[in-house]
């Protein structure tokens, strides 16, 4: 049976503690999907959860920053849920329209060198392997 | 035959342009292996400088922020020399340590939560759909 | 034009005999969608079920094993068909919540240290090169 | 600069803790370079870590299945460390050559087949998607 | 917000010089969706279509293969948008059923093998290597 | 243990009858690594060769052609040893310098755009859809 999502009302004591560690850290109303679905088995919700807190925490990046940088992995691996809810957060953190299309066209480029790279078989730079 | 690198030196009059014009712009004795592999092919040298040059110029967002996401893309797809080559781009544009720390443990999570949105079969929030 | 399925009732001799091959050995009523589609090429059907039938055979490692192995694939390469088809495999193969529980929390640990490993450059162990 | 390993000599007492609870776990005379290179982030090393510990230990599933998923997602990848690290610890956990051989069989064929779908663009039917 | 399209009567005229140099180049009554969407970015939609217009243009490379070529990269990356324009595309060029069905078959053993290569860890025969 | 080739002096009578084709087939004086890698499972051996043998055959498709999408996918997975053997293969096949730098000029334009529709989550256009 394919899995199915766990609202806060049938969660296990447990989940719901996450659940209400989501909604006050981000203050929000309900948690977004993810989270519902990750519900399923509450060891890798709250693993997943805590190590997504301290990951996404301002530290020597600023918060839209890291919701970029996730929205370009995403990006890269067409992983369509996480595309709509890192491209939501990166707005919710500050990404105006232009700095999306910028961070575009990089992902883009880069994508593209990546494989120039690979099928020129170009060896590393000595300055680069320091 | 596997693919080998024009220098300077050896290159056409329309090669040699586009070496001087990176030369310049990024004030390098020389250019690295990426653009002498690149040589073999005129057109893709001349329009991959100026796409690029276009695309990581300064903008809405800082040139440390471009490279950091470039190099996101490469460890994200595994590319050895790209990684290399724009962890060094990243660091000559204000990258530190503890940002580059950071940056991976972004890339890291990205790459975990993306195949576990996947594996549970996430659909996406009308919220994030608007 | 869109590749469409070619249901038992019009298709050739030829991927009748691989239809009825495929309902027999899994006792299923009807083939599933994948076989349908592939069936526009006969050669590629043929060849595809042969391989298959001959991979997803019981040896060394137990069916439902294969299931899942096959499942984290689909899943690292987001390939929703694939993870739907495979998570029902695998289940009727006697994948338990549990056990898709925890093959889900490895797959994600997995794609998140492969990254690691890339942007940290890690170089392989003596001990592991032997 | 490119990243470097941190040894236990020169690591800081977190550091070595982390170091020490590997070693102890897995009954090794020293960690291997993977962590020896996250140990540049303290933070990140720790994490990984907890969640790996958490992650591989015995289950629902067998510590050899949960090494050869590792392996599988790794070879999907194409992370050359990853794959040799995980081959070494899927053969201490058990893995035979024979088993091997099954699971690069199918690893093949799901990346095959992952194609295949989506070149086909094949439909999930009804009953995968309940 | 979700990136939305940009139609013809509603575009800059920077953006409507590169929608009609699409339709005259390629003789259509409206430009695709992709190119909508990237007119939310005028300066990538004006890169993207210059690089384009020189990379699939007639050369050493016949069109239909330059069509199955990128056919052949979307269907292992997964791009659904992409599979279905340049399947419409490759046809458009000249792309038969039984072509689609061989280029299929190449692409999927080639995604398997490059597995099998990983997983074995096979190293480049000297004379793949000059 | 690492895996290791096995030469044509050590090989079983199974094994030694695929080499012996393969070297007929492609009249080489010996096979490349990836057979003898394969060859420490002759199942998979002998499966992946019978069907490479067909999927590689002339027909609706050029061989050079062939190679070049062969090689189209492994540049985009980043498979070193595909890359080297492929490319040789395509050259023996026909692909000249020209043709080479037409394959990589699409193959990455194809990697930069599958980005971009995933970014700006372009939907497929009715006419694609038919």
């Amino acid at each position: 049976m394919k899995p199915h999502p766990i609202e806060h009302a049938d969660a296990s004591d447990e989940v719901r503690a996450v659940f209400d560690d989501i909604k006050a850290t981000r203050n929000v109303p309900d948690v977004n999907n993810f989270w519902k679905y990750l519900a399923n088995d509450p060891a890798t919700l709250k693993r997943t959860w805590a190590s997504l807190k301290e990951v996404m925490a301002p530290g020597a990046l600023d918060p839209v920053v890291k919701e970029m940088i996730y929205l370009a992995v995403s990006v890269t691996n067409n992983c369509g849920y996480c595309i709509a809810s890192h491209h939501a957060g990166a707005e919710k953190a500050g990404m105006t329209p232009a700095m999306f299309a910028e961070l575009m066209a990089v992902v883009g480029m880069a994508n593209e060198t990546n494989r120039l790279v690979n099928g020129y078989r170009v060896p590393i730079d000595p300055a680069f392997d320091r």
